[in-house]
């Protein structure tokens, strides 16, 4: 039988989260239903309470941990009282490429997401982990592992992901020079992500405020992108570029700064890529799109942030704080990432 | 002593080609002096003596083929007599990691154009294959195959090592599916190349009249890219696509073509690139950027022509005809490359 949830929700496009209840499914054999304990803010929310939303109203919500308080008949992988994380995709057609190699979130017949999104088999629309409990099928629920803050874990599922899946996939160790473009919310775990896996690491940052910042995360070197002679010195050096600015900004400059052959990967899904072809004609490089990675990727993900003791840096608000940091993260003003105590 | 050379060139910008003179330096020790037989003409030559022209009179050409006349003290692999050819590079610094490795078309201190550019040693200004003689380091000259036609050759020197380094770049071969895009000067060749190498080619083109031209140069199937519902049935199909269209298009639909992790290579250098961030997050999808390869790889382009009988369709017209050629070339009415007879 479905069960009355306590949410917050934009009731219309643009409005602010109020509370609002719904009916949330009775757990399927292969659901686990997850008392929601905190919930991190991503900008994804921003632009989905505002110009991507479908169907309002809309709980926001991708990076939920909680634990198990149910679980459907068929549940093999969890047990009640686990501490477990949902991410931004909570299902997928398991029948395409992608998905048989657990890279769902590329799913060709595109992966359902957390919220705003068509259910696949009871019909109804997704919502996400503002909200007192959510359900979710086991493939996409991830264990959270010992020893990491359950609060500061919550964005590894959807920002950690979406760095530490393209740092891996362009093979970031030792003995490779990456670049992180943009420290905020991703790029503090980029560069967090990328010192672990074993490569040089150099942060690029319009704002000489965040030098310091960027070098105690664990950045090598930090690189005014504002400054043309220092980004003129950083000719033909860079095997990466994980680039996690979400506006349109010229590539140029940066693709001037990779070697032969590397690749310049975007996470932070801007409007349009400004770049001019002959950069990237003159040393064959390439410009990649990447996001969050799929449920094999982000359970290694999780794995290797626990062997790293890596989380987020986090402002823990409570839930009556929730439009307040909306509002902020709009304006840039967090450090690194907000993320919201469901109990508080 | 330098000798007083015969040559065609635009006397200023976006004038005419016509009868010039220039003094040629002399052969140094590594030199190659090369009776030109057959210049082939690239759009490239177009924008040289159109907007991107430095140095005017500017004589053109960069798909040289002709018989080594004269030889420096030190030169190791050429006799008099030989049939030769020299691409649009002539020289680089030869010591960064992209020259070390044969590819200096890459080189990170810009390789040296055949015309056009500063020469690095002599001083002076580069000139190209739209003359009697040219004159050329043997470290950039190539032995033409036996066996292949002389002026269906040329184009392969700039066109068919831009569209064959990327294809090997990019592991076109047996199993993938690869897309070729436009069928005109480097789409012809590319489905040849494509095809040799054994992939899967499927030609798009805008015009149903190459359709049945794109099968008999190799495709084994064509896709008319104007027609949505033909584009939408190509969904995550492609390996790799080469796209060799020089003028800014939607790539949006073509990235929906490939496959999870694939790559679309422009090889065109269109002005821009056109396409929604968001179609290449989904599938973590590339795009690069590429042009004609390097001595190494362009001395193997060569070799595997000759053992798949590959050169250019071309058609073949007289010195007297060489701006009428440019003029066609620019209209886009040639099938598929205008090769000059430096002879006739």
């Amino acid at each position: 039988m479905p069960i009355t949830v306590q949410a917050h929700a934009a009731l219309e496009r643009g409005g602010p989260l109020r509370p609002w209840s719904y009916e949330q499914r009775d757990a399927r054999p292969h659901d686990v239903r997850i008392d929601v304990l905190f919930c991190g803010v991503c900008h994804t929310d921003l632009h989905s309470i505002g110009p991507w939303g479908q169907n309002f109203p809309l709980v926001p919500g991708h990076e939920t941990v909680g634990r198990v308080v149910e679980i459907g008949s068929a549940v093999s992988t969890f047990a009640l009282g686990d501490l477990v994380g949902v991410g931004p995709v909570v299902d997928s057609c398991r029948d395409c490429p992608p998905c048989r190699a657990g890279q769902e979130s590329m799913c060709q017949q595109i992966a359902t997401a957390a919220y705003d999104a068509q259910d696949r088999h009871g019909g109804g629309v997704t919502r996400g982990g503002f909200a007192e409990t959510v359900v979710c099928d086991e493939r996409f629920v991830f264990r959270i592992p010992d020893g990491l803050d359950p609060a500061a874990v919550a964005p590894l599922l959807c920002a950690g992901s979406t760095v530490y899946t393209p740092l891996k996939q362009w093979d970031a160790g030792p003995g490779t020079t990456v670049g992180i473009v943009g420290i905020g919310g991703l790029g503090h775990l980029g560069v967090k992500f990328a010192r672990a896996l074993g490569a040089h690491v150099v942060a690029f940052t319009t704002s000489a405020s965040k030098a310091q910042a960027a070098l105690a995360l664990g950045a090598h070197e930090v690189v005014l992108s504002g400054d043309p002679a220092q980004m003129a010195a950083q000719g033909n050096r860079f095997d990466l570029l994980l680039d996690t600015v979400p506006v349109t900004h010229p590539l140029t400059p940066y693709m001037q700064t990779l070697t032969t052959g590397a690749t310049l990967v975007s996470v932070g899904l801007p409007p349009a890529f400004d770049v001019m072809p002959f950069a990237m004609v003159l040393g064959r490089r390439s410009l990649a799109g990447a996001g969050a990675g799929g449920a094999a990727e982000t359970r290694e993900m999780l794995e290797f942030a626990a062997r790293h003791a890596i989380t987020a840096d986090i402002e823990t608000v409570g839930r009556a704080e929730l439009n307040t940091a909306l509002k902020r993260l709009e304006a840039n003003d967090v450090k690194y990432r907000f993320v919201v105590d469901m109990k508080a």
